[in-house]
């Protein structure tokens, strides 16, 4: 539609209707979207292999289920963060192959299965308490064609248990780590490993724990220089940024 | 520059060298701000009558003087707000019609006498420590083509001082109010007036003042719902936005 | 009834019986009150056009329908905001005309059609949890007799959708920006247009969002001069403060 | 009991059997409260007209019955804060005359209605929303055997109706004002007034209120200098310190 | 002036020049402090007694030195607060009785030698480094027209010190508490005496202080119900409140 | 299984097959784990006497039986924290010899009852709202082994009550206090003992308490050196912390 | 002079002048403290190898000389924190011993080499910039007559150089940890031993450091049950609070 | 010399003193870190690249050389922060070839030029005041060998001029974006690319900006799902980060 008018305006220009200079006149009073959809496009390629993400929460089973269906042709993956079971049901209505992740919360249709990550995301958590967080993180990382490890339940006040990890931990490209509470786990990994940490502050604790604000804290104030950090809670928000920094160039 | 390169392209078209749907292809990979640069002087029109504004805090003297020496030519009126006594000195010599207004701790250099405004921006503060940040925001008023009005020393704690200056109050067509400590001056002037109120907190206050924090809070929460609020000390931000609501159409 | 008593004391000073001198000390022990009603009068007259506003939060059905059959005889619009559908039923049996807004979570009786305002306000908010904020603003504005235009879910992060409405928002006299999480888009439109901006955060997003205070602090701290702030989740402060901005003189 | 062990001891003084120096030693082994259960009494007699107070909040009607119970041999008044109807219902089983008071969510039981006070408790509220907060103040100072006046309703975004009831204000001994939002009313009382006032925040507002702190950080700061303050919706407080202030020596 | 305007307006009704409804109209423009100004000369005298108060923070020597000229004839006492020795030596040379306080960091003029207060206010503070504050408070009270007491050094830590002092609390009218760090020492107080506490937290302390704001919300979560609070470091403000309790009727 | 490499390693050191040096080289590259287990288990030896401890909230009756049943055999005492009736009740079909301790919303089985503690360990709490958190340190204490004496409902409001504990108090070779509100009593009873003071902030209290942090800040600032803290409502925590302090060497 | 109240009291009892009963009467007016003092000795026995502590911020050199003079016959050590160079210098002009501690910015007088520890006391600091805290808690602990072992510049992000010391902080009676920035180090310490930690944080840090706050609250929140906490940068009160957990009985 | 005590074991168990088994147990008890040493120097090689960065905030320019002189023959590259010109200089009279970066406050001296990033990494920034934090993130990228881009002053209320920089932004690998006030810039420009955008809240701004506690906030709670955040004027993490996630594999 918009092209059509900059076609009609540059044919009036061919046929001598329109001046060359009066022609730059009326380009400036297009608006920026009308000439910018190609970008779009480029754009949309890009982003090849980046998944659609359906925020669950406060939304309908039903309203799930019709933004899904609405998805599907586009081909690719489908996350739906904080989905209930009910959603999920509902889902399947929709589409068979739909999985439920009972610990991230979410569910997920598969229809890439291109490996678009260079190395390996490690998820570590501190406590059992953090699985959810940090399995909608590995989620995601898979999601937008990731390897990913896990290294669960390993809190600094049983240091032994993350050093085991070690090896792994050095082999990967990116490490997220999920911890409430103190928050300190990424400050240890961070020291462990040279890559860049995506820290993920969760709302687990009580008391002065602040739902996770204590933690937040923490990891911003971290004494190892290769640890960046991403909202409470915020699972998503890592594993996506993680799958970014590990993606293929 | 960028207006050239679009004419010759529109000059390839009416010569032929380039067909339309070619040009539309290759308009799309100019960036936007080539197009964009004619909407920009139409902005600049509208903007007729705003003052050019240095903010004084951090920059020394002379470059706040080479700064104004820039400006000089616009034609318009320049304010320097934060400016100490020395850069004023220093402007002077740059242009001598340069006035220092110690309340305010501010200078103006005034090139465009017009009227802009409407009504009256009628200012209130509460206490004598409010006055500088009350006067930055008259003079920024002024300087936008404003008749001010000021009531000063006007405390919710000696209300008749307030309610005498009612019938000035309710002939204004924006009131700005501040205040410091506890920042209930807003909520009265906001139920004396049928105009919009803009509430400037000021860091004025100790203890449990918290730097302006609570007035700002205070002010937020008002139970008068004309009011709104801009930052702490933010004299400038208030006259600006009272001046564009007193502003002729 | 207040008027009646001082015009006896003036009889009694047109008689003789009350000496002038003594007439001043009598009317010194008037309440302020009694002297003001007519004051009251020319204020009311000066609010035409102005809705009366039930904040239906808190309330029952019952307790808002017997208010709102009080204020039917005034002839003046009324709102109900955070209005339940049990609340509106029950309004319907007092006046048949009520309607009901879902996104706003509002009802309105609209008695007078006059338009007050003297151009467009403009609604935008940035994503799809900020609709009931902005409806509540668009639907305030609406009925203190404004024009208003809306864009809804235009978020900084997919800044093209906003700029493709640039010409509207340059059109209109104020604009009402409404959102949450991190607050910035109050910063970009004020960048856009030269009339004031009215930003209200709200408490949508999770984590540090801390209810909606992230984006008041943000919004607080915008680095365009024409935004000022109302407070969270305050739709119709925004609306009412915008009204009044673009109100006819 | 310890009054039995001294006077034994002091028998054995007298008849020799333990020598006073000796005496001396051993009574520095008595625990203070041996000593001290008289001053106890006396300090009872004090606090005579001194209401016995319940908070109601989280017991069960049965416990709260069963303490009223314990209570009335005393013959002082008795308040049960907090109370619901329903330990109402239980504590009427109990004594007849209990009476309940639904604006202050509580219950009282009145057995000595001598006047303690001095002059007359003014208690002003800001909005309907504090009339809870406001009534327990009252009602606190009221079975402390005071005269009470009230004036609801009067927020300083009306100043009008405030200044209506200065004559009164001026009357009172003590003024306690109850206010949320931005917790301006003590200020402009305070100004008002040459008595001490009792402030009380209550957690009225929403948004940027934060349950009260703003309004007590408001009251804190306030720029009158005869305000103490007490905690968020503390209305018994606020009655109790009323009550000490204007009780008669 | 203003009575002359009103007197002169009650002539010409006297003299039928004016009909007494056209008065009515006209009294309906006069501003209300014309009519009130009797109203504050009663409030004066009212509040016979009370010191003229200059804050010196901020407030250059020749300007207090100024100030203070300008009150002397009203012939009641002045109370200099934040007065550094600079300012009180420039005093001096106004008035030579002038007397400087170094604990308070106060200077102080005493021309009213009346006795206003009906009982003693006690001043308890905690720690040696509260004293400033403390004596701020006492010098207030002075100057106000009453017997004060003082106990300093008595923090909770070493609870046998304010024990010993228990004798002279209980005899007081009104007790003031002023204390840093944890804030304990009102409710400790408050739970010896049967009279208002007023409670002053200093910004005394290191750390987690706060520069005195955890001593203030412990003095507001205070278990003592007697207790209510004035402003970090307002010794000013806690000496004024105790003395309008204290104030003989 | 590791240990089986490491001997296979030194089998074929002994062999010949591999040389000492080498034999360094590849030892170096075992993981820490490999070769730390031993150490795990002298450390077990050295927490003989420490309970195994079952956070019980967001636990389902089902899961907490099915931990339960797998540490019976470890022969130590149980702790399940913030266990529910039906829990209990759950736990019991499993063990017969559970123990519900409703005060402290806890359940215990006891199977070690050796005495692991030196002295007494004193637990004070301010208010019967406290209880349950010191009755949660006082059970852990316990099931450590120690002797525990409580205190309960002795505020700072009435001292008198903390004074009669004194000869207790001082006996003690730890003190746990447990408090809410403004978070004074860790600081008098610091001062009465010379042992270390655990102290407890507790969520107890309304509007500016904050859910415990006003407690926990005046703790912190405790002007008693002996006094330090844990989190709010952590009284497991104190309990350990005290049992490790009174710990037989 | 107390003692010779009660004797002569006594004294009258035993010659019959004043009855037993009478007796028990006028015992009851005499204030607690009279009886007391004998405690405050046999608390000053119990309290044998504690240092006199001045806390030297704010108090001039000569202030502090004269207060260590005033303390030397008492014979125990004497420690002076906050003390600056000048002070040092003033205090050895009065007793030749002193020494002074660059790191600790302390200054110590030695009299009483007793040693009053059970085992040993290790302080481990995170970085560089901790020390002064961490040297302080040291000296503390070693004036109070205890054996302390220093590992320093420890931090979480090269958790090796932990595990170095892991034989040595397994031996330790108490550890005392000093942390800046994200304070996580008391947790993994706290995963180390069995023995209580300490924890102090430091105001070390920049941007949402704020000053210790947010090492403080981690912790707090610590994942290991065995940690309590002292105020932001308190070596003092560590070193105090660790001296009494390792206390000989 | 750790080394040294395996040597011995294992040759021992060659020679047969000791036997495998034997063998075995006695490795348990060699502390961690005497086999890790190795692991550590591939660690170092792991971190070629790396600059050895100095902070020298606080640091006196004779202290700052002495670390540069000794970081020397590792031939990286060096970096100090927060530079003073004074230590600059101090510096190049130990290596010549420092140089010093005004904007950064830093000094750097190259000893590397090796390229090790794969692609670009651009810094973009808000306003001038932000330059000298976002100059620290761009010379810690280019010492770490990576090509850098700069867009400075493109704040979003000008968001033609960052459109601009588009195609650029589009290009790069990490996108590292400082900003002060309301920190809205990481969101626009996480919404224009598809890579990791690394924050940088900064301390720019006044009053409720809160030494850059609002950008920050706001930045963690962006809408952009491709932001993580580092702490405040941490422009060294942010440069540092990027290089590793722009880091050749």
């Amino acid at each position: 539609m918009n092209r059509q008018n900059i076609l009609e305006l540059l044919e009036q220009v061919r046929t001598g209707a329109v001046s060359p200079s009066e022609g730059v006149e009326r380009l400036r009073h297009f608006p920026y979207e009308d000439l910018g959809f190609a970008r779009v496009d480029h754009h949309r390629t890009l982003r090849m292999g980046f998944p659609e993400v359906i925020f669950g929460l406060g939304k309908k089973p039903e309203q799930i289920a019709r933004i899904v269906r609405s998805l599907l042709p586009q081909r690719c993956n489908i996350l739906v963060t904080r989905c209930s079971r009910a959603a999920y049901t509902r889902i399947r209505r929709v589409v068979r192959k739909a999985r439920f992740h009972e610990d991230a919360h979410a569910a997920s249709i598969v229809q890439d299965r291109t490996v678009y990550g260079d190395g390996t995301i490690h998820v570590v958590c501190a406590g059992t308490s953090d699985i959810p967080v940090a399995e909608e993180a590995a989620l995601t990382a898979e999601l937008m064609g990731n390897a990913v490890e896990r290294t669960f339940d390993a809190g600094v006040a049983g240091i032994h248990r993350l050093l085991s990890a070690r090896e792994a931990l050095v082999r990967a490209r990116v490490v997220i780590v999920v911890a409430g509470m103190e928050g300190a786990l990424p400050s240890v990994v961070g020291g462990l490993v040279s890559v860049p940490v995506v820290a993920v502050p969760t709302s687990v604790g009580y008391g002065s724990s602040f739902g996770g604000m204590t933690a937040l804290l923490a990891m911003l104030n971290s004494c190892a220089s290769n640890v960046s950090v991403v909202n409470i809670d915020n699972g998503f928000g890592a594993g996506y940024v993680a799958s970014l920094i590990n993606r293929k160039r």
